[in-house]
């Protein structure tokens, strides 16, 4: 069988995007369950001003109080302080995010593409000096909230860009949850062909139901690492579940029974989205978990 | 633009199976519904005993309320007697059910797999004989809930048998949701290049939330033809909307914007899902209604 690794993104992009607020000593005992499940991979925390995101507050003693031997844990980075205050929290793998459009970079980061590039390489660099994993995000790689299509182009050379600047892997983005497998198919057969599948890995939201499709299209393009959320984390603007980041276990469930190895116990990842849902106070779940959750009684 | 013809099985399939009665009148109200949509083909009823399916009752009124030339509607038939009574009914196009397990058989229609292939056949022979087109479903065609995973040499087997039979269609179906799409790809990869995508015709349910990167897998696979329910009406035993049958408006949705042409108006077709969910007094919607409902308004 092959293998499949999972990256859990649920206790970082979902949490800053949930309603509520959850403590570091929490998101340190949902993480530990992801843990406990087998997930190899876990975005643990965001190191972003705890002003401007009050949700990722702490993101120190998140990594302080994890066993960093136990997985592969990575701390997400907007910029050269937020790389600082990682490493100097532990973090051994960081990931910096670079948006794929003019107009993203500007209302989001209020910086130049050109500019938002250089700051991601700069902390690519450091970080590969400093001997941490590196790695970057290309977000909103398949459509741009503000400028539409995002060309496979110009993703293919943001890519590049990031590999040359030391990043050992590049995520790819679906971050407004626009793609449709088509796309999929053709941005990740070209960049699989260009970089090669085992520096790639794919981030899908679910917001038009199609994340499962267009995952499963990633992996017939040969990806074998995929972002997804536990419960599906990661805000629902429409109903509960139904748009927040592709959910772990839906994820995890379609790999296992097409024959792929994910590492991952299902009746222990049920345990965690029991655990974010408590976390929350609301409803989470993808869109098998209510199958799930029968099969598992 | 490559064209998908989408078949919905609402009307059948899907009132068939929830726990409402739906008049003839308001199942003709549906189905004209539908095909105003753009919907090109519906399977409009089924031709069994009003005893044993209660909710089917009046498919006569049904086919004689319907503009036959506006669509390909259908008529499912369980054996001889369901057929003379759709052609009297008047009835262009008919499909039979073979389940492809001898225990699904037995414990549903009472008979043997041989004798159900016989009466299947005959029916075939006669529609044939009579002018009409004449197609086959062949049921639990990954996996049976008796007998567990169904072989694609089995179906290939049945499929043959049906083709040869007078079958201009069969249509292969994953009828209680147990399919991954790593099953879907190897098994219509098998089918297509044995009797060609054109005479084959696939059939999802989302018991296990799969349904779309199913259908996505079998579009990869060559399959230009599908079955959907809409507003995926067919049984939602956990919650609504999980466990039917693939919903029209997601699957519609998917192909459109991965740049196939459905015919299928969007905004109609959200209108039938509207009546739909009046006409059985429960919500109804698939995966994706949600963030469709929004876009619409």
């Amino acid at each position: 069988m092959e293998r499949i690794v999972i990256n859990d993104v649920g206790p970082r992009d979902g949490l800053q995007n949930d309603p509520t607020a959850v403590s570091p000593s929490d998101r340190i005992r949902l993480i530990n369950a992801l843990v406990d499940a087998g997930i190899a991979a876990v975005e643990a925390a965001s190191f972003v001003s705890p002003r401007a995101v009050p949700k990722m507050a702490g993101a120190h003693d998140v990594f302080a109080g994890l066993d960093l031997a136990r997985a592969d844990f990575s701390a997400l980075i907007p910029n050269r302080k937020g790389y600082e205050l990682a490493k100097a929290a532990g973090a051994k793998s960081v990931g910096v995010v670079l948006s794929a459009t003019e107009t993203m970079n500007q209302k989001n980061i209020n910086m130049s593409l050109d500019k938002a590039t250089d700051v991601c390489r700069e902390v690519l660099q450091q970080a590969v000096l400093d001997g941490l994993t590196a790695r970057a995000y290309v977000a909103v790689a398949v459509e741009c909230p503000y400028e539409g299509l995002v060309s496979p182009e110009k993703i293919e050379q943001l890519s590049e860009i990031m590999f040359a600047s030391g990043a050992s892997e590049v995520i790819i983005a679906d971050t407004i949850g626009a793609a449709n497998p088509a796309q999929v198919a053709s941005l990740f057969s070209r960049l699989v062909s260009q970089f090669g599948a085992a520096r790639l890995s794919a981030h899908f939201h679910d917001t038009r139901a199609m994340a499962l499709a267009n995952a499963w299209q990633a992996v017939q393009c040969g990806i074998r690492k995929l972002d997804a959320s536990i419960g599906g984390l990661g805000g629902c603007p429409f109903a509960p579940g139904a748009a927040g980041n592709l959910a772990t276990e839906d994820l995890v469930f379609m790999l296992e029974q097409s024959g792929y190895e994910t590492g991952v116990d299902m009746n222990r990842l049920l345990s965690a989205v029991e655990l974010a849902e408590t976390l929350v106070q609301h409803p989470v779940g993808g869109r098998a978990l209510a199958y799930l959750k029968k099969q598992a009684a």
